[in-house]
């Protein structure tokens, strides 16, 4: 059983996946770019982490293209990519849990004004806050997927109001989160929240969504958080909604260029807190468990779990 | 049925209280102190919050002392409060919820390094950090009454290992979370936390508790959360143990004088994330609530609720 593992990691990096791919899937021999050449004909899957283009091509025996990654639009705009091999997306149980901690801190903190007393301390100024029940509290989660229902479970579980937007098959049933399905639900659904959590996949419909006309739905004093793609804003507008002082706080973990460039006035503005890509990040252990009961799913001729569907983009 | 209203409130805030206390209890009438004084023989009771010395003198029908706040050691230092009249604590379910939502976004911030990240982002460093489950990270609650129960009960749904500390009798039970219960046991059990959280009444006995020993024991690397009061820590002890690294971080919400004095070095420590006292507030609606239950008791004759024991501090 030979298995393409290619992507963007460095060796330290390549090493850990390799010890953790090798611990779950044994049987399995672990083949870069050059050797998977040499072996094309043997080659039946491939493992990749943003892999760079061309990387699976000549593999006239690929039957499985796995992404060690959530998110897979780098992997849709190679045009070299296989088309008709089966491409699954990761779902991480580790990362998911991630995900929901990190959506939670961030409503904490907004709910709690816990940012705000931040700012306090630096300029050394004691200053209390009204305190508020969670449960006057309105979250919105854009994309009820694995991540976006863990997001919505946890923060419905601390008593936060919570309802999510999600548009195409299959959102997750979460109890207790109310779950609009149409694009016309959209905007009634941003007027009435206090915090919207950005959890879409990043596809040509969900391209530059949260612009000027999705802030200004927003109600006065409302705040974003953006965990999913930094191509999902607009910088420009979400900068003049925070200058304005219509939002009263982004929280962003993705940028339309990582690391974000020095100059950008994200990391100055005083309602930005800026994290860097660290919402959620695969798991090697939990990840590598998954890839395995894909690839023996597809020795086995059993169905394959978390297809993309390449129309949809994700 | 007359009821004595005092505290340090200003004319705002005790106008907040009156609405709250009326609409829970509209069989009273509220008398400030001057108007008690006057119809000193029919008063019964009395709701007061860090009243000034010596305002509970001279009410010899009094039958109740009912706090609005959760502390009492204030009250109990004063030398003319009635000895005999029992002194009931405040227990005010939005506050446990608001003092369980600090803790989680304390142990949140700690587990997944986001102070670290708004020290970089000040810095203008991408600087990102490695996860780590919940599950492996090991977290303290010292004193397991309404408060810490609620904490611990919170971050143990989160997924991380907590165990609690409880001297006195009738510690809550919280499932998941092992119970340590003799002084011996506490050096064991900060020896191994990741993260301490001090939610322990203020008493003799533990007053000063965290102090140079304390923090020794605490392993390399770990962290304080003080949610109960200044004057359970040794600030002089604490600021070695952060200057040293020893202690990567504290997060404090309570300090001996209040508001924090602005030369005081808490204010620009690196390591620390400084709380203007807004942990838990007292809500009015659920406080009058809880009073409206202990003063029905009190003339049904039925027993009160959360009364002190004056020996033991708290």
């Amino acid at each position: 059983l030979n298995i393409l593992l290619c992507g963007d990691f460095d060796a330290a990096q390549r090493q850990q996946w390799l010890d953790a791919l090798q611990a779950a899937l044994p049987e399995a021999r672990w083949l870069d770019r050059a050797q998977a050449l040499v072996e094309a004909a043997t080659v039946q899957a491939a493992v990749v982490a943003n892999p760079a283009p061309g990387s699976l091509q000549g593999l006239p025996k690929l039957r499985l293209i796995q992404s060690l990654w959530a998110g897979v639009e780098g992997l849709l705009a190679d045009p070299t990519l296989p088309t008709e091999v089966p491409l699954a997306r990761m779902v991480d149980p580790a990362m998911n849990a991630a995900m929901a901690e990190t959506a939670l801190w961030a409503v904490l903190s907004l709910h709690r004004g816990f940012f705000d007393n931040a700012a306090a301390q630096r300029a050394g100024v004691w200053r209390q806050q009204a305190q508020r029940p969670a449960g006057q509290v309105q979250v919105a989660v854009l994309g009820l997927g694995q991540m976006g229902a863990a997001a919505a479970r946890r923060l419905h579980q601390q008593g936060y109001r919570v309802a999510g937007w999600h548009l195409h098959n299959s959102p997750a049933k979460v109890e207790g989160v109310a779950l609009h399905r149409s694009e016309n639900a959209l905007a009634p659904l941003l007027a009435k929240s206090d915090i919207v959590i950005n959890l879409l996949p990043l596809t040509a419909a969900t391209r530059a969504l949260l612009d000027a006309r999705f802030f200004a739905t927003m109600p006065p004093g409302s705040a974003i958080v953006n965990l999913a793609r930094g191509a999902h804003v607009v910088d420009a507008d979400l900068l003049a909604a925070l200058d304005s002082g219509h939002l009263q706080h982004a929280v962003l973990d993705v940028f339309h260029h990582e690391p974000l460039p020095g100059g950008h006035r994200f990391w100055r503005h005083p309602r930005v807190t800026l994290l860097p890509h660290v919402a959620a990040q695969t798991d090697p252990h939990s990840a590598a468990t998954a890839v395995a009961a894909n690839v023996r799913a597809l020795m086995q001729g059993a169905p394959l779990a978390h297809l993309v569907q390449r129309r949809r983009g994700y």
